[in-house]
């Protein structure tokens, strides 16, 4: 056994108290709002959470500050798992989510900004637990370990390889020649993002609190709203527009940001990712707002393009918000949709999916392969920003695909226990794992996921941690390969 | 330009006089039931057929007989769409299927061995027309070209460019020095198994015309049948089980046989391709009879093992065929057929899909992910039968496995224009392209596909094309480099 386990668990500890620290925003709104009881379940969480971390952190000296790949996946793993069932207990002790199978996957489904929920009515909720629920969203979009990072500077180089499996994408874009100051930015950029949204959301009219559980929402990529329907509450077309903007500013790769900030415009400009996204959301949006037309679901071109462009932005990004129920649109749309849930957003951004960058690869590949028969002995470079893209980083993307479709199958024959249709099965598991929220059918737009059974909340759960982690780092803790030192 | 085009045209013209020739078994099995007016369509087409192709055959003299890999690809994919065309015409004339996209459709379906139909009536139909419409499966199981190969020797080293292209998987076992030899020795074993099923099936009961056609059926891995209700029509056991037997070895790797007879059995049994097939038959029969049973679907074992190891064999290896309803089993057993939709047969058997090889390939793509996360200094090389995959080769794979699931979303959205369910536009996708035959829902297994509309059915057809023929040979012929002799 090679493990860490005292930096390990030292880390742990400050991740517990950290936490301890972000359960005092809902006590302070539950304060606010006057419902003191309901703050008795964060608080006595709050202080459980102190104190284990308190112990872990202060008793636990490690030997040695190196961290090693291993123990990288292990923290990813174990503090994601640990932090949804933690940040479940309030809603379990509190009673307002009487089962904790429930509870735990409302808040995975928040950490890890799916957004999927199953909650048939949203509004019974008290406010401190909304807010709660959405706060998951902001906490979870740019990642628990990013925030670890950015405020334990002492962790030195052991930071980068906490924060990388957590991190979206194939490759980790340094922006900082220290990880814990590229920590400090992308949660400086994040929080800017965060107040601008909240402000213009306030200026559309939304109170206060649904601006800002609507913003973690959005710039999380999550999609948990406080009304049953969704964005379909708010009728104004600027909010909408507000929203389809701000998401997909969240889908984009947060180190553009800071090349926007530092003056690299050019740096942005020639972003493969960055195109090939803008353009896979121009196209769809323009086609399914023709077939809403046509199909006269909107009378007016500009509505469908508002609906069409909101919904595109939506999924895309794995957010989740839904303005209008697109299971209803006509064939050709859903068709669409349905091929964004597996696209995702820009690597390094708060959306789940396949990411951009790897659809990027693949379409090269496939491309390469095409001028290969033709022309046997020729060579053959596979481009992203102008740059050749070494070959390990090749593999592991055809193989993160491919691992991708193989658990999408087996969550899919596992969710298939339940007895629902294929459309159900097929688009939980898709929604989960991409990290999306919303699915067809039975858990479509207008439903949730309330009507599973238990394991299968739970396989769920913890298909969307496996999904926010990107696969491996969560899969290979299962491995023997991992346990065994030797190997 | 540098296509030989001389040589091309030499060669289709051989074919054309081949396919006239083929035309004579239905014209013969008219005038033994006595259908005389229905020969005549047979008679019309052969003799265009024959004349076409003697004038190409003898009058366009080529300068050179050196064949190049496009020439290949052209040769492909221009003789599948012609002999579709020209496989049609006798249902067109005749009058029995009025519409000559849905006879182009029906004709597709038999040359690819998909076996999908758009007749809602099939008992409708006379004789000859039955017996062409199952032949054109045992034609397209092995392939026309590699007949074509066989039967003219002439070729030599041209011969492997056109053969190439048309056997299915990712590597072309040589089996003899000579490609016209490896030819013939393909259909010996082809028309061994063709004899040997006849016998069987005759022996428990079938009429000599029924078993002769269902026999076109297995061994092509196709799965057109003269009853409505497919397989389900006889219910003797024996005849079930006869015809699951040979549908597991029409989609074995023909060159095994040829090592089974010349006593290579060593090389049989590591075969990798081989034991990862048998294994998944074996597991998902397994899974399947377990859940038949215990909902009750069948109330013994024995029978459920039966109904389940049919329809196995029926999907993984493409056929098609039915001795249940399939689509109203449990979800669970509806979700583990799906995943065989993909699967498909081994290489260089009659059987269509992603081809076990392949598959195989892609598990250990992500088993070597997983180890290189743990040790990234480590080497680690993907072995098939004991013998290190060429780099070349899995590139190969990884391209052809994302083309095959990007067609499969380009179909789907296409199909998906005459406003059906989901899951009709995704399995009429799926078994279009995997060469299977019934899918879910509106075309599954006890309807047909009769209700799409004729766009729709021609581009289902020309999937089918690019499916027998694994996508590249297709398509390439569509891209600009290919028509471009100077790239």
């Amino acid at each position: 056994m090679d493990l860490n386990f005292r930096k390990i668990f030292n880390v742990i500890g400050f991740l517990l108290i950290l936490q301890s620290g972000l359960f005092l925003l809902p006590i302070l709104t539950g304060l606010y709002y006057g419902e003191m009881q309901h703050c008795l379940a964060f608080a006595e969480t709050a202080l459980g959470c102190l104190g284990a971390g308190a112990a872990l952190y202060v008793m636990i000296k490690p030997q040695s500050d190196t961290l090693k790949i291993r123990d990288g996946f292990f923290i990813a793993s174990l503090s994601w798992i640990l932090l949804s069932l933690i940040g479940a207990l309030p809603f379990w002790l509190d009673g307002c989510i009487p089962s904790f199978t429930d509870a735990f996957f409302e808040t995975s489904s928040g950490l890890t900004t799916t957004g999927s929920t199953i909650l048939p009515d949203v509004t019974a909720l008290p406010r401190c637990m909304l807010f709660w629920r959405s706060f998951t969203h902001w906490i979870g979009g740019m990642g628990i370990l990013v925030l670890t990072v950015a405020m334990l500077p002492s962790l030195g180089n052991a930071g980068q390889t906490i924060v990388r499996y957590e991190s979206p994408g194939p490759t980790l874009t340094k922006m900082a020649p220290k990880t814990s100051d590229t920590s400090k930015l992308l949660y400086l950029i994040y929080g800017g993002m965060t107040v601008a949204e909240t402000v213009l959301l306030k200026l559309g009219g939304m109170s206060f609190f649904d601006a800002m559980l609507h913003t973690f929402g959005t710039v999380g990529t999550g999609g948990f709203s406080d009304y049953n329907d969704s964005i379909a509450h708010f009728a104004s077309p600027y909010l909408q527009m507000v929203i389809s903007v701000f998401m997909i500013l969240a889908g984009i790769n947060f180190a553009l940001y800071f090349l926007l900030i530092t003056g690299r415009y050019r740096e942005v400009a020639i972003d493969s990712e960055l195109r090939l996204y803008l353009l896979i959301i121009g196209i769809t949006s323009m086609l399914i707002t023709i077939a809403l037309y046509l199909s006269h679901t909107y009378n007016s071109f500009l509505t469908a393009f508002r609906y069409a462009l909101f919904q595109v932005a939506s999924i895309i990004t794995t957010t989740g918000y839904a303005t209008a129920d697109y299971d209803a649109w006509p064939s050709v749309c859903r068709m669409l949709i349905l091929m964004l849930f597996f696209i995702g957003g820009c690597s390094s951004s708060t959306a789940g999916g396949i990411k951009v960058i790897r659809v990027f690869v693949l379409l090269k590949l496939i491309k390469r392969a095409v001028a290969v028969r033709l022309h046997p002995n020729a060579m053959y470079n596979i481009k992203a920003n102008r740059q050749v893209i070494p070959r390990n980083i090749i593999d592991n993307i055809c193989s993160f695909a491919f691992l991708y479709f193989l658990t999408l199958f087996a969550v899919m024959f596992l969710v298939s226990f339940d007895g629902k249709s294929f459309m159900t099965c097929f688009s939980a598991a898709a929604t989960c794992l991409g990290n999306v929220g919303p699915g067809f059918d039975a858990v479509g737009p207008t439903t949730t996921f309330h009507a599973f059974s238990a394991p299968i909340k739970v396989i769920l759960s913890l298909t969307m941690i496996a999904g926010r982690l990107e696969l491996y780092s969560f899969f290979l803790i299962f491995t023997p390969g991992f346990w065994d030192s030797k190997r």
